[in-house]
């Protein structure tokens, strides 16, 4: 293990062989830690080359149990974000492309750090399940055609191993690492087309729109390169998506999109995606008739009553869908008001996220536990005009505490010039 | 220690404040082995400026006891190699400049890979005691003028820890980690001079002369930035030094040199290094004074004597140092012969240590015992003319095996060009 910590350390690709022992032993426990840490430390500054990153995510991927869809007939597709403050899209986006007619057996993840997790949102529904086993998770995806569920233990348990030691010895943000933990995940779930949505932009995980890019690319190429098909959009993340921050609230608004209701932003991207996902799979030849099948599902209720579906299937209480009221909802409300004039031109979407973790809502460290009602209800967004006094948005709390307002006014930049509109698209690879 | 890691992953330099905390951490067990492990491989690869590296030396040395000479009344010195085959001068070394008026605390080191180790060495003369503890070490420098003891675990412990985790995660070869460790625990004895024999060449920690005379510099720097005087010399080791490779048989070549009946190159540059050492705590003025003293305390007998009081304070029986036949002795020996005439031109020291390691005589981990009596005895060295068949070693073993002779015999090599002759001393940093 010393001669391939020393090859790496001094810039030289690994072979699939060095790979696969390391692996290996890092999950068999032969190779401690402090062995892997030194690795990951030495991949995160000499990165990997293309077929390294390969070998890595095949290696995580068949670590564990590797599900398959063939024999079902029908196309298979799943989307992954990299995630950011306000992004329920999975919650809306799952049930409407099952509306539409593909399969998508989707594993989602908790929050860590100041962006939230689906499973952590669709838990605020009274009862819900996350944690379907394996042969439950296929079972349901056989069913009723979708399922969305945790990583189980025996799903690429290369990456839980790894992704735990990343956290804590500063070694998240190596690309290549990035991709592997992702794809070994998504791939084992068997998909066989995979739409990524790489956000970008203050608070994502990857700021810039070259890093973006670049994430987006690999993540494209290395899917492909394993045999199955791959989009990615790269989307704008510089404030919170939609106008709900928590978890109960960024649950009722991801369900609010298939009942039309849903916030212009968050239900362009959730179409966007939507559309990426059933031209990936077949279901659809081209974005127009993409576009068709979703306004179909969505206007027909079709795509709520499969969001229903979901939820009772996985032990909630269906009517959370049509009735927001029965989500849990925090007891303190608090207004957080303008302390001067003009337009709001930013909005710190990391702040924010932080906020609602210090309110409960998120975690720390990952044994936390989450309060599914707190949260905050943006009333204003970038390119609103707002007046001194007015109301900007709503700290939705368990209990009082004058900071908090404070907190999530400062979030806000207010200035005397109109900001330019964003687009939520910024760039589209492989189409 | 997230932000720590993160900030020398990014090749910033790191605060006094920030490397006291990981080590502090390290040692009371805040800090995990892993995330040390990742911060070590940072280091390795991103490197620390000057700055950090008297804050680490300092901050590594203070971990533990430091020892003090202070009203002595008499100057103290001490002298580091970087190690190598054969290198066995410290035995010779410590009593011949103490036989000068020098006080010599020594702290020397156990081998482990193919070089050896000054303790183990002479735990090869029955009874003899390396591990003093901090009290009985002062005691006996202050009573007989030196010892030579291995390091406590109250000297310097953030060493042994951080020396133990760089030695299983390929960060060993760090400038910066290695300029610590070394000092931490030489400035931790106390010496007021320390004279550094940097070894230079094939089978040593530094094999270009670039790489031995950085390491040099940054030790003198580094030492006298804290307060010490420091020489350096960067002396060659292409070859075994002496004759004897082993552990009884090194200390007998060692106890020879007092008698005058020393290796040429072995007697020389323990001459050159009692030289700098007298000149460095001023003993002696200049070169021509310290070698007529050194030269006075050879012919005297006086170095001898201050060997045998050595061996008899620390427990030893120190007739071994006129009568090397009381040291023990290997059963097996096997002639080296050669299999080509023409001259000796490269002579694999690594390969002979390991060698020696095969035979039983060091260590492949920190647990493996040390067999004192085997070893390999050189008859032939570089620029020698040999016949075929003519002897060039003897295999000293504790059973047979024909195996070892030819890995000898391929250690030399044999051409039909004399070699150019190469000096001892390479450079001289700091006089």
């Amino acid at each position: 293990m010393k001669l391939i910590i020393r090859k790496k350390r001094e810039g030289s690709a690994l072979t699939r062989a060095e790979i696969e022992r390391w692996i290996r032993g890092a999950l068999d426990g032969t190779i401690p830690d402090y062995q892997s840490a030194a690795l990951l430390m030495a991949i995160t500054i000499r990165g990997m080359d293309r077929e390294e990153t390969v070998a890595l995510t095949e290696t995580m991927l068949h670590s564990g149990s590797v599900l398959t869809w063939e024999g079902l007939g029908r196309p298979t597709v799943d989307k992954h974000s990299t995630g950011g403050v306000g992004d329920k899209v999975s919650i809306a986006l799952a049930p409407w492309v099952a509306a539409c007619g593909a399969v998508v057996p989707m594993i989602a993840g908790r929050g860590l750090g100041h962006t939230g997790g689906t499973l952590d949102k669709l838990e605020a529904i009274p009862g819900f399940r996350c944690c379907l086993g394996s042969a439950e998770f296929a079972a349901q995806v056989r069913k009723i055609g979708f399922a969305i569920t945790g990583q189980s233990d025996d799903i690429a348990p290369a990456d839980g191993k790894l992704y735990a030691l990343r956290d804590v010895t500063a070694t998240v943000e190596s690309r290549p690492l990035i991709v592997a933990s992702i794809l070994s995940k998504k791939l084992a779930a068997g998909a066989s087309g995979i739409v990524f949505d790489v956000k970008c932009g203050r608070g994502a995980l990857m700021e810039s729109q070259a890093d973006a890019t670049a994430l987006a690319r690999d993540l494209v190429d290395v899917t492909r390169l394993l045999g199955r098909k791959a989009r990615a959009l790269v989307t704008a993340m510089d404030q919170p998506l939609g106008f709900a921050i928590g978890n109960a609230n960024e649950t009722a608004e991801a369900l609010a999109v298939l009942r039309g209701e849903g916030p212009r932003d968050l239900t362009e991207l959730t179409q966007l995606l939507g559309s990426a996902m059933l031209i990936l799979c077949g279901v659809a030849r081209e974005r127009h008739e993409a576009e068709a099948r979703l306004e179909r599902a969505l206007t027909s209720g079709d795509a709520l009553r499969r969001a229903e579906l979901l939820i009772q299937t996985q032990g909630g209480d269906p009517r959370v869908a049509t009735d927001a009221a029965r989500l849990p909802r925090a007891p303190c409300e608090v207004r957080v008001l303008a302390d001067r004039e003009g337009w709001v031109t930013a909005i710190d979407g990391r702040a924010l996220g932080e906020l609602v973790i210090a309110m409960g809502g998120g975690r720390r460290v990952r044994e936390d536990s989450v309060d599914p009602a707190v949260g905050i209800r943006l009333l204003r967004k970038e390119g609103d005009r707002v007046a001194t006094g007015e109301a900007l948005a709503v700290v939705e709390a368990r209990h009082e505490n004058p900071e908090w307002a404070d907190l999530a006014r400062r979030a806000y930049t207010i200035t005397d010039k109109k900001p330019a509109a964003m687009p939520v698209l910024i760039a589209d690879l492989g189409v």
